[in-house]
């Protein structure tokens, strides 16, 4: 067999894995946005029955086989052409996923919808221990893993290099360490002051049918295809790519509190942007696919944060938001409105964190799961722990289970170890946005006069259409010069916030 | 090996396939009421895959060893016991399945798909020609298909097997001929009259999100449970189960044609209780599963026309409905509403036609197909034969193909022996009904009560529950005592139309 032959074997696997994949994708995206509860001891079933079949074929010994004959052959020579990358991930991918007992995989996948159940309910009883077993179920399997497929320093490392290939604990602990200083005299500054005036008015009421049709405005202004994509209601926002041409977002809306729905909304669009972005051509393969979450992470924290709440995005946006929303911002100027959006305060719940303080949120978590997969930490004690942390980072105590350690369900669905990418996202995003410019010049006018196709075809020529070409380190590196380092997000948060806070 | 034990592995066997088999029933679902066009292309290789992965399951060589141990053992002495019935089942399942080819299952999972796009495609252009191949293909892979199963005498008695096991096409034949000529005479009698004069009242204004509320009312107090189950847009009206606990419908909302939206809703909620009222703890064996879809189909036409157009059903739901749409109502008494809901009239719309003239829609299809599988009829002619039929049945003629052969999507779902059982349901609900009657007494009282629980426990108990224990002719011979025969639905029909007639 030629390396030629078996590379196009190869492919070959690798599609029908994907597509195989793909419906383990679109039955979880169908848990999250439309299965009755009914269903989901069933779920559970069709989840670790699908699950199991992926793995059985991503440890298909042909692949070995097959990977022997490329590897070291001409085909591979030039290490950036989709062969190339093909053959490394493709044995990164085998090399990993044969380590897995099958049992584990299908035990992981019937655990992940079960305690996503266990999870809902808890949270909505703002009652967390019936989910304290569940919870601790997770991190012993997550354990599993870790300890099959083995790691360099700490079991941490094997589930971050799931998400965030190449990356070590150590190198992000540095890194978040770095961060975590400077941040927390940022919130320092922020402290105390008090919140603008008129706060108050992304509470008043913004109605859902009407958010609904100026979200999808503002997706599709932002480059989100509708013919090659949804915009749904999920029980938390996501984004996933069930094929080619078949992008989901899914948000929830808030009827009084807009801002929430809003920046999901263009977080999600972000993540769809570069799913989108990708090379059809190559799909079913690692270089028609992202490689790096912090990479994924830093698209939609960029569209969501250094676009979306940057003068000239509202400047195009606001006066059409106004007219939608008559009752509730025909007295809020456009100035007041981004002074109202942009606002920076400690806060518990995550996902409605501001800028400055999310990534001290990711800090707390990135610390716990550490523990918790360590065994420092039990999952009872879980609660606990969580309110003397935000405390520590944040000064702030959740005032029940619901807004403390039950207001995230990752863990409840296996994904230890991701916590991270967002960060990573949020460091990532920063460098870009900042070479972008570089490159463009400032980009506030642009989208003042509603281009956003200018940043969406830089984002495509640097990160998109790369695939898993390079790990996400090694995107950042080409597409800015430097290696990952938080001193662009701290620059732009400091130049932003510390004026806010000279400015209160 | 012991028969216990052989018949627990079986079952086990069986409990993964409908499991998998499961996951291309939700891809289905997701394909007809969530996929965006884009993900067309993807989606043929996802079933393709699937269809294929349940394929492989159901010709898996240690059915044939196991059931060879079962078979003749104690086990399955008594016929009706679910041991006997699954072993039955499973028997005929698997000599049919392994007599298909794995590429010919896969092929018509993906022309499926796409033969769908293209009909839905050329359904909006009223443009018959692009679909032209995509029918022929369509049925060339069910030709194939009935050649591979074998028949006792045509080809479509292979197809027509597969949904209704046991009917033959001449029983079938003989049946509709007997009741094409009742249907034809009544239809002459009615043919002439000027519809009642306020028909126009169901063109105006029915506000979608108030028809939304007003359906998921009537479905609950129908029985429905929407902790099992959702109720969805889909391109066209259907049900399908996802598994236990996981029933779902979907229809269409016409703003300006009110009925077409409710009668589909109480059609596909006759077939969700069905599902609804199988027994969970057979899930995934034969005995837990409806066998006839003739059957199935007598479900939800009891609901849609022996409930749905009674006096008793809108004495109790005519209230609330006039309240709900006050502007359109407000002039119409329940009378006249009634009237115009219970109008006949030949059309050339199956999904719009009253009870006197569906079965004639039923008989032309019927008559099609089977021309269209012995190869007497080719693709590219149909557009001409149908109007032909229908001028020739129905004295009406289509304007367009939009509404003439390119309603209805089976064909290029594959659905190829499908059309009679929805004639056959017509059959067995008049039948059913009648026997119910028979023993509770005339039901319009208990319905103007908002009493359904009546009926559908009587319906539970002598169709629901029992799964694929009988054929479909013999549950109706169980339950009403009679064979199918077309008798009582002429006789409830005639009852019902002829007195319009002579009232009119």
């Amino acid at each position: 067999m030629t390396p030629e032959q078996a590379y196009t074997e190869l492919v070959r696997l690798s599609r029908d894995e994907t597509v195989l994949s793909s419906c383990l994708d679109l039955v979880e995206w169908d848990e999250e946005v439309c299965m009755p509860r009914g269903g989901a001891e069933h779920r559970a079933e069709q989840t670790a029955l699908l699950a199991g079949l992926v793995h059985d074929r991503a440890v298909d010994p042909r692949y070995e086989e097959l990977l022997a004959v490329v590897e070291g052959s001409p085909l591979v020579a030039d290490a950036e052409s989709p062969a190339a990358v093909n053959i490394r991930e493709l044995r990164r991918g085998f090399d990993r996923e044969r380590r897995l007992p099958r049992r584990l995989v299908e035990e992981s996948a019937r655990v992940a919808t079960l305690a996503s159940q266990q999870w809902l309910a808890s949270r909505e009883q703002a009652d967390f221990k019936p989910f304290a077993r569940w919870l601790t179920r997770s991190f012993e399997l997550a354990r599993e893993e870790a300890d099959a497929v083995g790691y360099a320093e700490v079991p941490y490392d094997a589930l971050l290099d799931d998400y965030e290939p190449g990356l070590t604990t150590r190198r992000v602990s540095a890194l978040f360490t770095q961060l975590q200083a400077a941040l927390v005299s940022l919130v320092d500054s922020l402290r105390g002051m008090p919140a603008p005036a008129p706060a108050h008015v992304l509470a008043r009421e913004f109605p859902i049918d009407r958010q609904r049709l100026f979200f999808e405005g503002v997706a599709t202004a932002l480059g989100f295809d509708f013919e090659r994509g949804r915009l749904d209601v999920g029980r938390h926002p996501f984004c996933t790519s069930i094929g080619p041409g078949d992008v989901r977002i899914a948000i929830r809306y808030h009827p009084r509190n807009f801002a929430q729905g809003l920046f999901a909304l263009l977080h999600e669009v972000g993540h769809a942007l570069y799913d989108q972005g990708l090379d059809a051509d190559h799909y079913g393969t690692p270089f028609g696919k992202a490689l790096s979450l912090g990479l994924h992470e830093s698209q939609s924290r960029l569209w969501e944060n250094l676009v979306g709440r940057s003068h000239g995005f509202w400047a195009h946006f606001y006066p059409q938001l106004r007219g939608t929303f008559h009752e509730a911002l025909h007295d809020v100027s456009l100035d007041t409105f981004r002074r109202v959006i942009n606002h920076a305060a400690p806060g518990v719940i995550r996902v409605q964190a501001d800028e400055v303080t999310y990534d001290l949120h990711i800090i707390i978590r990135f610390e716990l799961e550490r523990a918790l997969l360590s065994g420092d930490l039990r999952g009872a004690d879980v609660p606990g722990a969580w309110t003397e942390a935000y405390q520590r980072y944040l000064g702030v105590a959740p005032k029940n289970d619901r807004e403390g350690c039950l207001q995230d369900g990752h863990w409840a669905e296996g994904l230890i170890g991701y916590f991270p990418t967002y960060t990573l996202g949020n460091v990532y995003a920063a460098q870009l946005f900042a070479a972008a410019e570089r490159t463009l010049g400032p980009l506030d006018d642009a989208f003042a006069a509603g281009d956003f196709r200018t940043l969406r075809d830089w984002l495509g020529e640097h990160v998109h259409r790369h695939g898993s070409r390079f790990s996400g380190a090694g995107t950042i590196e080409r597409a800015t010069g430097s290696a990952p380092d938080p001193s662009a997000i701290v620059d732009s948060l400091t130049r932003r916030y510390a004026l806010q806070a000279n400015a209160g």
